[in-house]
C-alpha cells in the first residue's frame, strides 16, 4: 500500500518538471513565457494536481502523459487565481510564496494578462488530456461565476461589511466557492476520467467537499498562527484589512473543532472506497490543530 | 438565397435575447449577475456569433439551441476581452459602446472579476452546446497566450516603443492575435461542429483569416475617421497614447488598399464554397473605404 507521503514524493517532482517544460514549450513569446513561468514555478504544494492523480489512482488508473496534462492544467488555473487575487484592486499583496507577487515583479497589466493566459491554457490542457467535454464542463463550472470567481466577488463585496461579519452562512458559502469548488472539481474530474461507479464517485466527491472546506479553515488558521516568514506571505492580514472568515465568526478553538470534524468525515468517506492513498493528505492539517 | 443582411436581421435579436435570458438564469448572485449583464447587453454587432451561425448554415446545419449556445459562448468571451482591455492598467478607457466601461461603473475589482467569470462561462457554453472537446481546444488556443491574450501582451509591451513603431511584421502579428484569432476560431468551430469536408473547411478558414485581418484595419481606420460620438467610444486615441498599428505604419491610403485586397481575397474564398450568405458581412467595411 502506497501512503500519500510516498505518492507525493514520487509525483511532485514529475508535476513540477512537466509544468516547467510544457509551459516553456508552449508559450511562444519569450518575455510573456517568463512572466507566466515566474508564478507557476514559484513552488506551492501542488495539492490540486496531486488530488487529481491520487483519486485517479484510487480508481485503478495508470497515470500517464494524459493524466499529468490534466493535473497540471488544474495547477495553471490555480496559479491564475492566485495572481488575480493578489492584484492591487483585489487583496493588494506584495508577497506570495516568499517572492514578489506577479504585479509587483512585472507590472499590473502583465499580471492581469498572465492570469488571463493561464486560465484558458489550463482548460486547454484538461481538454487535450481527457479528450472529454465533460471534464471541461466540470472545471469551467468550478471556476466560473457560481464557483471560484463568484466566491472572490462575495469576498470583495463583503470585506469591511459589518452586516456580513456575523453572517455565518454567507461566509461559509464564500469560502466554499473561493477554495472548495476547485478542490472538489479536481476529484470529480478524476472520477469521470476514470469511469468510476456512481457509488464510489459520490464517496470521493464527499471526501473532496470535506477536504476543501477544511482547507479554507486551515488557511485562515495559518494566517494567524504562522509568522509571515514561515508562511512566505503576509500573515495576520485578514483581520487588519477587515476580512470576514470562519475564524472571525467562530474564533480559534471552535474553528479547530470544526476542522477536526471535517477530517473525521473525510476519513470515513475514504474508508468506504479503499482510498488509503488519500488518507495522508489530511496530515497537512496537523500543523494548525 | 438568404443575404447576410437578412440572416443578421433574423438572428441578432435571437442572440441578444438568448444572451440576456441565459445569463440571467445562470448567474446566482444578483449583483454580480447585473455587473456581467451590464457589459454583455451593452449592444455590439454580435459579429462573432453571427459568423459562427452563418458558417454553420453554409455547411447546411439547422440552427438550434445548441448552436445558439456555442455562438453566445463566443460573445461572452469577446465581452470578457473588452472589459479587461478597458481596465486602468491596460487601455484605461472610460467609455465603451457609448456607456461607462465596467470598471468606471462598478469598480476595478468588479470589472476584473466580471471578465474572469465570463471567460470560463463562455467556454462552458461552447462545451455544452457542442459536447465536443475539439471546439474547446480551438477556442482556448485562440484566446490563450499564443492567441488573443498574447496579442494584448504584445500591445502593452510595444506601446510607446519606437523600435516597434516601424516593425510591420510585429504589428501584423499583434493585430492578428488580438482580433483575428477569435474571428478565425468562430469559423473554425463551425466547420468542425458541422463536420464539413476538409476542402470546404480550409476555404472558410481562409475567408475567416482575410476577414479577421481586414477587421483590425477597419477598426484602426474607424478610430481616426469617425467622431467619438459615432463610434460610441473615445476615438483619435491610438495616436495620442502612442499605439502602433497598421495605420501608423502604412498611412490611410495604403491601409485602405490593403483592406480592399483582403476583401477581394475573402470574396474569392466564399465563391468556392457557395458561401453567399457570408458575402454581405464584408459590407461592414464600406464605411471606411
Amino acid at each position: 500500500m502506497t501512503t500519500f507521503k510516498e505518492f507525493q514524493a514520487h509525483w511532485t517532482p514529475t508535476i513540477n518538471q512537466y509544468l516547467e517544460e510544457k509551459l516553456s514549450q508552449e508559450v511562444e513569446d519569450e518575455t510573456f513565457r517568463q512572466i507566466m513561468l515566474y508564478s507557476v514555478v514559484a513552488g506551492g504544494k501542488r495539492l490540486r494536481p496531486l488530488l487529481f492523480l491520487a483519486t485517479a489512482s484510487v480508481a485503478g488508473m495508470e497515470i500517464g502523459e494524459n493524466e499529468l496534462k490534466i493535473a497540471c492544467g488544474i495547477e495553471l488555473i490555480h496559479t491564475y487565481s492566485l495572481i488575480h487575487d493578489d492584484l492591487p484592486a483585489m487583496d493588494n499583496d506584495d508577497y506570495r510564496r516568499g517572492r514578489l507577487t506577479s504585479h509587483k515583479k512585472w507590472g499590473e497589466a502583465e499580471a492581469i494578462l498572465a492570469g488571463d493566459a493561464l486560465l484558458p491554457l489550463g482548460i486547454q490542457w484538461i481538454a487535450q488530456g481527457s479528450q472529454d467535454w465533460r471534464l471541461v464542463e466540470i472545471i469551467t463550472k468550478a471556476v466560473g461565476p457560481n464557483g471560484m470567481v463568484g466566491g472572490q466577488y462575495l469576498d470583495i463585496d463583503s470585506t469591511n461589511n459589518d452586516a456580513v461579519a456575523q453572517n455565518e452562512a454567507l461566509i461559509d458559502k464564500m469560502e466554499w466557492l473561493k477554495t472548495g469548488c476547485l478542490i472538489e472539481a479536481s476529484v470529480k474530474m478524476a472520477t469521470v476520467h476514470a469511469n468510476m461507479s456512481q457509488e464510489s464517485s459520490e464517496k470521493l466527491v464527499d471526501f473532496a467537499r470535506a477536504f476543501g472546506r477544511a482547507f479554507q479553515i486551515y488557511d485562515d488558521l495559518i494566517d494567524i498562527i504562522e509568522s509571515s516568514q514561515e508562511a512566505g506571505k503576509a500573515t495576520h492580514k485578514d483581520q487588519e484589512v477587515g476580512k470576514n472568515n470562519t475564524l472571525t465568526v467562530l474564533g480559534i478553538d471552535k474553528s479547530r473543532q470544526e476542522l477536526q470534524g471535517l477530517i473525521d468525515k473525510a476519513k470515513a468517506d475514504l474508508a468506504a472506497v479503499n482510498g488509503e492513498v488519500l488518507l495522508g493528505i489530511l496530515d497537512l492539517y496537523k500543523k494548525v490543530l
